[in-house]
């Protein structure tokens, strides 16, 4: 893509109605403009981020087993009537009156939804367990929206649901979901770390919110240093095998939100106590048969006994990830984008657009690049230098390639990387070599 | 794939709601749910094919230099305030206050909205020209929805918009829009015949319908038949060239709806007139500056003048799309689906599942097939041959390899094409070489 051409609006003005780092870099960069409070149109930039995240999002769950499926954001009802949910739900919820004066609502979730179309064609334990899924937008009318799309009111959210038997296989799919949660962070190129959370009225201690490290994050966590440290599983998980030693793994150390600090247990950690600021971008639940039941969800066993489902829900924020991102990876020039969820891998700087040795350069780079699969943004614009690699370090491509008059000259052009801001003069075809080499990077857990 | 995991609830009986045979295969091969009036949950077969057409019109859209954002469904009130639509718009426009009272909508199109973002930034002639688009869910409140996702009220539509400073140059975005629409459908396997359509009150003879011929077609069309025998162009087709020459050869016949039909101009063609049955999938249209005067969207030309942009719309139906394909492609049996977005490319019915030969022979042709990134469904259910057949034939993918003990005991398998019938009894390694040749099969306009 050539920027002389690409709509991306930076600035350089900071935005007056941005609070936090993510949501000023997001409007500075171009990535969104607001539409009414807590809804975001996704300009060109931004939107190719959402879709690396939702890619992301979509291989894992797709990798542990689960079925991707779509429900619409126009709910029933009728449906939250039947679940009891309709009224508690407050203010929250959009609810809608369509030409029919027929009762609507945007669904701020759907486990009523999911339970009426599982339980509609599934009527034997034969065909369980299953664990299905969509990324669709949803709303929740938050009173007072704030921090861009990390709590907007339309966002876009995976969320899974999982139907089993009996407790031991409910527990089975909430394992695969709680590793496969951990690969999708890792390969977005976060830190999450699981910490358990309120499960509220149901009880039991199935549920966990999995929560980043970013130093600007919205609320304070407590953990044990071994959580930080350790490493995620590989592509090479199997997820049909027994995954409750990795559980473990994750589960045996303390780990603690705000809300459920405790000193005593927290003080017992000594020096290996981590404080830090976190984000909660996932939320694994189960359960059990609290929708099942209300909404007459049963399989027949195999001795012909009625069997309620037991449901686990699993939520992804998907937009608020993109601004999660940010949080944990920028700094004072802008963002600093993971290789996996970059807007582009490569950002060209041609130093003196209009030169014939510059551009014929920039276009052999940009062709080639292009022609390996590599997703290049060139800076053709006739403006100052100054001004170019301001946006660029702005909108935080992994790479940039520097190409001026004189080091062109003699055949070499300038590589930087965004993170470490190390730069290094070398030729072009070893820059393209470089770029091309390193295409498949993105830590320990990229497929 | 294994059918024995994959939700895929198929069913013999035709559903009484279905009027059309698009509504009726869609629901029998477990493709869609309804939701409620006109609103559909998408299941896992049914979503696979929605979004291989959602990847081939952004493809295209792509190629044609377009560029892909996204705006949010719900929509403030006030946009359609200043462009004058909103009290206009009727019972279709699902209205909706918000919890602090304000006026919202569910966006039936995105004119307002995108003259808005694009007015906001865009200031000078030299960003100019420039056509964005995206493809979201929009929300039409049909007073009788029917027709499956044919004619629902929550579709998914991509929308894009052009910008230009005159009528030539808004010209060139049209031609471009109208040559990127026929490489679109081609690729879905579709015959589309560009038709001149109405242009409302703004005049001119800027607007064109896509029109696919389906025996079963919701309306008819009438056409030269040179339209029906000549070819689109293919991928080296160059956006940034002349496109004018291209456009005339498809509207220099003569090509009417049934609302434009002129009884002595068909007559006319003698011999060469087409009668057929068409399902309107695309529409292209330029309106000038109808927008953009009303919602104050100029640039600064050269000698620092006001330009109103000159603008235009173009939309494809993407949702509708799907059951537009199988309207078109079928047959007593089922769907047809064309090798582009065929949920899977492969359907291997295992006829003895439980024999450890033919058990084997299915997992390793569909390890290969998966392997080169073959999408395969494996069916290997417990149930009597002739179910399997049926439901194989009924979700209509391009290929099917049987596997049964006889054949097996030599190492042969049946390859069978479903769109011809045509069956082969092949070695397995033959079988295998077929297919994963003829993976880019897709007619002259594939990529």
């Amino acid at each position: 893509m050539r920027l002389s051409t690409f709509f991306m609006p930076t600035s350089r003005d900071d935005p007056a109605e941005a609070q936090i780092v993510s949501h000023r870099l997001m409007l500075r960069a171009g990535m969104i403009r607001q539409a009414s409070a807590g809804i975001y149109s996704w300009l060109p930039l931004g939107y190719r981020v959402l879709r690396n995240v939702e890619r992301i999002v979509r291989e894992e769950q797709d990798r542990a087993g689960c079925q991707e499926m779509l429900m619409p954001t126009i709910q029933s009802a009728d449906l939250w009537r039947e679940s009891g949910r309709y009224e508690g739900y407050g203010k929250e919820m959009l609810r809608i009156e369509d030409r029919h004066g027929r009762d609507m609502l945007y669904g701020p979730t759907n486990e009523e939804q999911i339970t009426e179309i599982f339980s509609h064609y599934i009527k034997s334990y034969r065909e369980i367990p299953k664990i299905l899924y969509h990324i669709q937008w949803k709303f929740r009318d938050e009173v007072r929206p704030r921090f861009g799309v990390m709590r907007g009111r339309e966002f876009l959210m995976k969320d899974g649901y999982s139907f089993d038997l009996d407790y031991e296989g409910a527990r089975r799919s909430y394992n695969k979901m709680f590793v496969s949660y951990l690969r999708t962070f890792a390969r977005l190129g976060l830190k999450a770390i699981p910490m358990e959370a309120d499960t509220g009225p149901i009880g039991g201690d199935l549920s966990h919110e999995f929560i980043i490290l970013a130093g600007t994050g919205e609320s304070e966590v407590y953990c044990h240093r071994a959580l930080i440290e350790q490493d995620v599983l590989g592509t090479d998980v199997d997820y049909d095998g027994d995954l409750a030693p990795e559980v473990a793994r994750w589960t045996e150390h303390y780990a603690a939100t705000d809300e459920k600090f405790d000193e005593s247990e927290a003080a017992a950690l000594g020096d290996d106590l981590v404080r830090a600021r976190g984000i909660e971008v996932g939320h694994i639940f189960y359960f059990g048969t609290k929708y099942s039941k209300t909404m007459n969800a049963a399989v027949r066993g195999p001795d012909d006994e009625e069997i309620f489902l037991e449901m686990g829900s699993y939520g992804i924020g998907v937009s608020r990830l993109v601004g999660a991102i940010i949080e944990a990876s920028h700094d004072d020039d802008g963002i600093v984008w993971p290789d996996t969820v970059a807007p582009f891998r490569v950002g060209v700087i041609n130093l003196k657009a209009g030169d014939p040795k510059c551009d014929d350069a920039c276009d052999s780079i940009y062709r080639t690049l292009r022609g390996t699969g590599c997703e290049t943004l060139v800076d053709d614009r006739t403006l100052r230098a100054g001004a170019k690699f301001a946006d660029m370090d702005l909108i935080g491509l992994p790479w940039q390639v520097i190409v001026g008059p004189r080091g062109i000259g003699n055949g070499s052009v300038e590589l930087k990387r965004r993170d470490t801001g190390a730069r290094e003069e070398v030729s072009i075809d070893s820059a393209l070599s470089r770029l091309t080499e390193s295409a498949g990077a993105g830590g320990p857990a990229a497929s």
